[in-house]
């Protein structure tokens, strides 16, 4: 038997899945609002099917032709090396994907489906107690998703897993408790300055502001006949296929910054995606490794890049060229400590390089002693805010804008916070390595010149897919073991200096 | 067993059906230029659910258990009446279908991508010998499609009935050749005047032009909950469902007109889609009745409407606000007439309301001729230019502005062109029709009230779905059969008036 069977089988699989994407893509950018609920059909309909692929006997079969889904010994030896991986991961998957039952799938789909619609109604009204038995059953959900994918150490572990293949609750302890400490005296000593920003807000033209975020969007090299950007509520990217990515941004009348900032952290992800190798596409080595891999990318653009010195030295006469009026009179300086204001702050998703990484941790912890039994949903908003007190000294007035302002909890998405403090680690380590490799980093940066690291990027970590776990992936790029003191002194090195101008 | 059943499947299918028409849309309007692999094999993977769905044992026996697949003998005495004529029409659908093997409909697919392929340069470089085997192939597989569809009286009559339910040869002959004695007659007497139509062009902004599109739409009464207008190289109507519809028009600068045209056009279209009822959709009483019906509503709104000069009354004043700089100084009767000029020409697409009849004629005598036998390919543009000659006095020096201009042909269209004509006759009964209903008509169109014509075409039109064929319909609707002489007086009466005054 060929393996060209068992990878058309999978790439039919696969483009369904890309569909499935685009129809959500149409969705949150260009559907007529009333287009809702043939959307929701169309989703469903997609979803029935890819889900019936992927289980089916026939993919069994045609996988179990060339590994042994048990053992996961290799059947074939004319098979090369990219289609053994292949086939390992794809035997992973298969297997994590038969361990939940459909019933199973089917009824956590409706928990968190009415548990996004309660969460919407309880964050506007700030009504903890009607949201919080929808937690309690989204939890309960969790236990059992771990018990079903089964675990050997710790119930978080299957649950990290399904965004970070091979990282454990031990693993991100190990990370996060030095990390946690680093950051609260970090915070400490930067969130006294007060710095002015008022300039960052006012009218800034919405084309303007979009030609702007297409500007760096080909500079970082996204390729125009690949990648397109519209608006969006929430900005995301979304790739339907190596050469087909859609991202987008939110430009607002008030200020341009963030969308700008928002368009450098999609292009981020689109840049990885636009590396995968489509002649793979169908097989896992043309899928991101994980989902914190994905953030590095992001990150890397969007803060040790678009939040760096020199990037701005290139790059701010540009904007100063676009919007005259708001920058002719602000220097350099005074904008580059605009962005970089260290503040604790109530929302995660507005918080700074500082203190972000305490935003997620106080989230792992909370999922971790859910998942251990130690805390009960009707703890939460206390515990909360006891956390928020100790490591940011503030805390918010309302549950709100505590520990019900992100969507993830009530999505039925645990495990995925820890990501994002991953990607800030694994982009640290490959900024530092890329600073030792490109002597000439900085002047480039200042040159407006990013394609190197684009190339750079695509060498080290696009182009393997999932050919190596995250961890795996980074130790061979940076040379060194995943850990958190490049992060510690990539944030010393950036912002003492401030502090100290400041 | 419950009719849910059978409509839950035919639901899913349709669904399934709307996503393939989303992902056309897609590729018309947003797809990145290098997202065409990707959107091909998507194309594909969901065609090819779509057919297996529609010719599957499982359809089959849920049909069947309804209604008799060989007698069409209705099986279950508690059906209303939509549910039994929902099931006549999807055992039409299903004959139809199950008649054509899946190895003739993959050939016919390769023959007429390749054709497409080859057409495209065969008309770039007026080189016909190149295109003349492949259209040869092509209308082998006609007389193929002929006979596995079965024909009692001319072989053409199943092509016609693809795209016009219960047409035959016959009666399109009995319309079509009182229809070109007239034409002919009225093209000799009205081309030889000329109309100053410069001020039609110039520079016109976009912006202003798609604002000018969006407010006819709204004004039409198309939802903008329910429908979007975006740019495309060639204007089309997309339904996705009744309450999704996707319409395009193709604005330029160097004028306005063509543009608003098409998207009254399209509007049109766009109407009777968002007309059907939802509550049906997956049954063929949510479907529209035919091509040609499909073709009344947009013609109705583009020409019998938007070149009237009742309508023209009304909203010459918001164009001339829009375009001041253009259209200050001209007068409503110069634009009216500029708009209107009869005027022989090379290219159906670009002809007057008078002479696109002929152009239609004269391709039917052609795919007739084929159909018999009595036409081989290369003496298809000596043929094509004697009748283009016969019957507007005009001659192609080329035959890519000949017999090579449209697309149909490559892409295996046979027996559609005379729904473009039936689309005429059928809005030309309609518009006789309501002019009668409604003695205000006119002033109404004046003040740009048009909700009323949206109204009464729903009722008439819209909301029946496939509920009768097409010539049922506009008997009911009319109450009168199917003629010319209703488009004929029109015309006389709109243009004799014009000519006398030129």
């Amino acid at each position: 038997m060929d393996f060209k069977q068992l990878f058309d089988f999978s790439r039919s699989t696969h483009t369904l899945a890309s569909i499935e994407r685009l129809l959500f893509w149409d969705q949150e950018t260009m559907m007529p609002t009333q287009g809702i609920d043939i959307k929701t059909m169309q989703k469903k309909e997609l979803a029935a099917l890819i889900h019936h692929r992927k289980t089916s006997k026939e993919y069994e079969k045609l996988l179990s032709q060339f590994i042994a889904l048990d053992s996961g010994e290799i059947l074939n030896d004319q098979l090369n090396d990219d289609q053994k991986r292949s086939l390992e991961l794809m035997r992973e998957d298969y297997h994590k994907m038969k361990k939940l039952p459909v019933d199973f799938i089917t009824e956590f789909a409706e928990v968190t489906s009415k548990a996004t619609h309660v969460w919407i109604e309880a964050r506007q009204n700030d009504d903890f107690e009607l949201f919080a038995p929808h937690l309690s059953k989204i939890i309960d959900h969790m236990k059992k998703k771990a018990d079903l994918l089964g675990y050997i150490n710790h119930p978080y572990d299957p649950l990290l897993d399904e965004y970070e293949p091979q990282i454990t609750t031990q693993t991100i302890d190990s990370l996060f408790d030095p990390l946690k400490k680093a950051l609260i005296d970090l915070t400490q000593q930067l969130s006294h300055h007060s710095i002015p920003d008022q300039f960052l807000y006012g009218s800034f033209d919405r084309t303007a502001q979009f030609s702007l975020n297409t500007g760096i969007l080909n500079n970082m090299g996204l390729d125009p006949k690949k990648v397109r950007l519209d608006q969006s509520a929430h900005p995301f990217c979304m790739p339907i296929h190596p050469t087909d990515i859609r991202l987008t941004t939110h430009v607002q009348d008030a200020g341009f910054y963030q969308g700008f900032s928002a368009t450098m952290h999609e292009g981020g992800h689109g840049l990885y995606e636009q590396g995968l190798d489509p002649d793979f596409f169908g097989l896992p080595l043309a899928e991101a490794a994980s989902i914190g891999i994905h953030e590095s990318q992001s990150k890397l653009w969007e803060t040790f890049i678009g939040q760096s010195f020199s990037f701005w030295k290139g790059y701010y006469p540009i904007v100063q060229e676009t919007f005259k009026e708001q920058f002719e009179n602000i220097s350099l300086d005074s904008f580059f400590h605009a962005i970089n204001a260290v503040r604790p702050s109530l929302i995660r998703i507005h918080a700074d390089e500082v203190t972000y990484g305490l935003h997620v941790i106080l989230r792992y912890e909370i999922e971790k002693a859910f998942m251990e039994g130690k805390l009960s949903v009707y703890e939460l908003p206390e515990f909360w805010n006891a956390k928020m007190h100790e490591y940011l000294g503030i805390v918010p007035h309302t549950n709100a804008q505590g520990c019900m302002q992100d969507i993830h909890w009530a999505s039925g998405l645990f495990g995925y916070f820890p990501t994002y403090a991953l990607g800030n680690l694994y982009a640290a380590q490959l900024h530092h390595t890329m600073l030792a490799a490109f002597p000439d980093y900085n002047v480039r940066l200042e040159n407006r010149d990013f394609k190197f690291i684009r190339e750079w990027l695509l060498q080290q970590v696009h182009r393997h897919g999932r050919r190596y776990y995250p961890q795996q992936l980074i130790e061979k790029a940076t040379k060194k073991k995943l850990a958190v003191d490049d992060f510690l002194s990539y944030l010393n090195k950036k912002y003492l200096p401030i502090s100290a101008r400041a």
